[in-house]
């Protein structure tokens, strides 16, 4: 499997972030060394379930970050309410490896050939999307929330959810274009646009 | 800008593919160096324009390819018809950097905070694109085409067009999440399919 | 956090590993993209708990891998028997993020100045072990299990634990080097090699 | 074509270079992210031709650079005056493709083996320089200027023209080593110093 | 030899640490290359024996680093007294090419499969040290100094001793670990401890 | 110090080339690991001296290489006879740093801004070249040999003599190119062409 290791070699045994700096870098400057602590390498970010209720899809995912976990590489905690969706979406910067822990989750990616890969997983089964490519994680179970684990191979990976990136950004996508890349009305691309909340 | 740098560092002073090889690397074995000839690092692929006919969308894009140049980097020629559009896409393993040579070209990416920076393009203006991030080419002129030169930051870099990655990928996303993702009716996602040639 | 990355870009969307391939290279040769399919890009593998009675720590730990897994990152499933113990050990080649699941663990390690950073994990606590430093996870509760999941930064992060790369490789280090490094009689050489199984 | 790829992966969307920052790291610090703007990835550096009687060689070099360009990959134009020479030069930290776009350029690389690798290209042919390899391209038209656009695989290739590394460095390469190297006189030494500008 | 090469690559000829700066990067900020001099390519840091009464196991080692050697790779001189020892350590960013210059060293490294690779070498043998894996080097002669020369692939490998880290570090590892690590008693502990300083 | 890192990352503990394979990689097949041994990690190759007469500049430079010491960094024994150059050269893949062992060697190396960083080193003086930057050794006395040992960052680095890449090559670089490089005439390429051996 060709992953994805889009951060830099470490010069250090670890670069605890120094999130006060106002200095902008492809990272974060690192606090002194003699200044780290046990703290700085652990999180009870994700003890709690994420909230599902906060977006439309049904889904929360909580991640450690610089500013939770200060001198971690990325892990992911997912929620998924019934029938929830985490929408398709792709990673800029890292490829994932989720192990699902509850519930029974549909997950699929689609290659540059245009090919779907998809999978359903039930408790212990584990599924990795590559780098860069659309996927997708649904609950198809109406009734219960699923729940998984995701190991990303960057501290910040970024996350575009397709759909968001296409018809809510800001500014928008001239509608012009929209109409021609999913070949659909104005109307269907002002639809778009409210139903994504825009 | 930190730009993306996806190829594996070389060890040779070059390395010609061998595209008769029947091994499957992350790459391509390569010829014996002392089967090398210049013939292997120059290609006139890139001096015909692309055909603008060939997708609904109206444009056509040339890759130097370890077919048509074993021993390239990726250089690639982009012609787009009047109005026409090199709809939204993203490539998993490469930046690319674009040179306006003919015409008026509308570029745009989607960063991972939903920000959309875009710019109108005339010959000799550049655009950068981000590795892994949404972005779009549009001819803005009716009647005239357009046309530029990319570099793009892997050998193979890869591309995935959003709108076709969703509705047209084999076997297809389930409906479900489709409707979901977009906030669509299923009549929608069949429309869509239909009219993106599913 | 400089987190390590010891893997080669990728030049393709995935590599599926040839595990019938005599080829030894750096990685393995894929398989023909043509010939993927979704079971090479998951596992149930981690579903069991591993035998935490195969070994005198106490432990058990299963890896995705290559064999299991062609197709991924490594993610590892740990678990600890009651005080059972991860002895000392390091990644050559990875990094590691741990979230608790079950149980309490004492996890920690040592920096290269010889500073230990120490840590109690309850269920989704998490911790991160830097690139080739001694670590280990103790579980202090004589009566309950404790497992964590584990995402490493290397398709292939190696191991080694320090009491038995010491004294039980094979041929074994000289007694005079052994006795030098820990201060020790041959005497107890002779026993802590006997203790380990050598 | 193993290809070459000197720079850090990126931790973020983009780093657009804070110019005014008096921090000297490798690289450039970054702009806040939310005071990017669109500007920040365009430039119209490389509209009008270089100089081509700027020098003595007869050429002129465009770079898009992290002062015209911050956010950029570099993109060169070069424009070569009638019988104009880019004379024999190497990239520390980039290879290159090149794509001719105006007028015949006799192009060439010497590898380790001392081979030169070498093709004349019309309008349209690219050609491939890889990374630190001494190269050329030479004009063989004496009335009509040519044209070229290249991209380069770092945000600051470098440059190096073999002969005026060796002849007029400051402080001066002793005359006893250049006697040697080139087995020239001691008053051949003095002429092609004076020659070149020393 | 898959050799480690933990550094990140340059975007600049070169970059002299600025070794008076306050901030903490991953390496060092640099000086402004106009302030660059030769003196900051060069040292005569290793052309004195390092002292091998300074620790118990009677070896010296002196590397250059940025203090001594701003603007280096690691160049480390190995000395060690009659039936001294280098003992057992593994750095966690950098591989090692040794050459023997003076006297016989007994070498040897652990694989992860807890194989040991060991050679006796004479003035001019060399001898490489994966990355991340534990190695030694003893002085067998009990009348002759040792010395060697070392590259190490990072400028900033680090050194962890097996047993130091695992016996001596502070705070210490709890004692139940190194029981159970090395199989030993409680007093075994103590006696090992006290024995290596701590 | 901003060095340089071409060498893909390791997936094992180590990569004993196997020599015998007729497959051109990046890099070197491996042989199966429960085939390699000490002897694969340990060389004499540079026990003895170079020929330093086996050249018209007085220098002779043994490479541990793939074939004689599969599993290993690059290290080089430079021997210079009195008087003796190394002539300017530059690494297209590797950084180098130098210790001199025996006599006196004037080094330098030119940037990219035409700045030449000179010293004279005794023994025990270590010196940096990085990578891609046209760099010499000159033994300044007339009467006795000087030697040195340098650590390369590639298993590959290549080297390129810039003289002789310019006039030596094969096939020849066109005079007219030469002519304008070097600000020469044709009788001065003839003759510097015919002094290198052309």
């Amino acid at each position: 499997m060709g992953l994805a290791k889009p951060d830099p070699d470490p010069l250090q045994d670890y670069c605890v972030a120094d999130t006060k700096s106002s200095l902008y870098l492809n990272g974060a400057p690192c606090l002194s060394p003699t200044l780290a602590s046990s703290s700085n390498f652990t999180t009870s970010a994700l003890a709690e379930p994420g909230d599902t209720k906060a977006n439309q899809f049904g889904f929360g995912v909580t991640l450690t970050t610089l500013a939770n976990l200060p001198g971690m590489n990325t892990m992911a905690r997912v929620d998924i309410a019934g029938n929830g969706l985490v929408p398709p979406h792709s990673h800029p910067r890292a490829s994932v490896v989720t192990i699902c822990l509850q519930g029974v989750i549909l997950v699929g990616f689609v290659d540059t050939s245009n090919r779907l890969l998809t999978q359903r997983l039930k408790p212990g089964d584990s599924f990795v999307f590559p780098r860069g490519l659309i996927h997708f994680l649904y609950n198809t179970d109406p009734r219960k929330p699923a729940s998984a684990v995701s190991g990303l191979s960057s501290r910040n990976p970024g996350a575009q959810i397709a759909s968001r990136a296409a018809f809510v950004s800001s500014p928008p996508i001239p509608d012009v274009v929209l109409e021609k890349a999913f070949q659909i009305s104005p109307q269907d691309v002002a639809k778009i646009r409210r139903n994504l909340g825009a």
